[in-house]
């Protein structure tokens, strides 16, 4: 299972990086998958502001691709397929980050199943932002799959 | 007045490429500021996804862009300084973008010369998203100017 899982991050990781020029310009990378919880990290450098922390745009990418690929491991891990697009998110800045951060997302345990019966599916995700320990964003996002052609 | 526009709308995006990088990667380009109404585009190409269609995270950075970029004219125009920083966001997808988008907001005319006091200042922005003439997002969003030291 944990090879599946080292598998699954790795290819996810490249699908980023080779369809969403953005994603590999911000070296987004997922971390691991363990106990539900989906790490993914970013390094500040191509991240930053002009104000020398972490750029707000970036630090929304960052979380947005998060979710996005919680969504993605839990359809290859049940064994369906969707196009998994982002309907709606809300996002808190909590306080400046000023070194490489982590976003993290707790997957909320959704059924999956109806794609396989040509059905859409909607999954609501809170995903939040640690840098050194401190929460400093707390995002949440409406994710929608559409059952794949 | 015309010209002094296009001279701050040229030092606004010189300062948004030089200071953030993912801004550059995405070729942000503020356009115009007409009639209290600032226009920002941005190409499809670096800013794609796995879909063919204009990348959630990037739709977010070029709207948030555009708000911070609202508040910085208007600083600049009424001679006053703060740094500026967004608190939060909501966003709505409405529409996949397959063309280059104009994103739009109408300065509200908020009165900014509390910074000249020593004051921090708070703007509620709406930032609408065009394609073809399409709105395909919308997005709110909560900036926060502190005084400069």
């Amino acid at each position: 299972m944990t090879s599946k899982i080292s598998i699954l991050l790795e290819q996810l990781g490249n699908t980023w990086h080779q369809t969403i020029p953005v994603s590999e310009f911000m070296q987004i990378c997922p971390e691991s998958y363990l106990q539900h919880v989906f790490s993914v990290s970013a390094p500040l450098a191509p991240n930053i502001n002009l104000h020398h922390t972490m750029f707000a745009g970036s630090i929304y990418t960052l979380m947005t691709l998060t979710g996005w690929g919680a969504v993605w491991l839990n359809q290859q891990l049940t064994g369906v397929k969707g196009d998994i697009v982002l309907a709606n998110a809300h996002i808190r800045y909590l306080a400046p980050i000023t070194t490489s951060p982590t976003a993290k997302v707790t997957w909320p345990g959704d059924d999956l199943s109806a794609l396989s019966a040509g059905r859409r599916v909607k999954v609501n995700l809170s995903v939040e932002l640690y840098c050194e320990g401190k929460r400093c964003a707390e995002f949440e996002g409406t994710y929608v799959s559409l059952p794949s052609l």
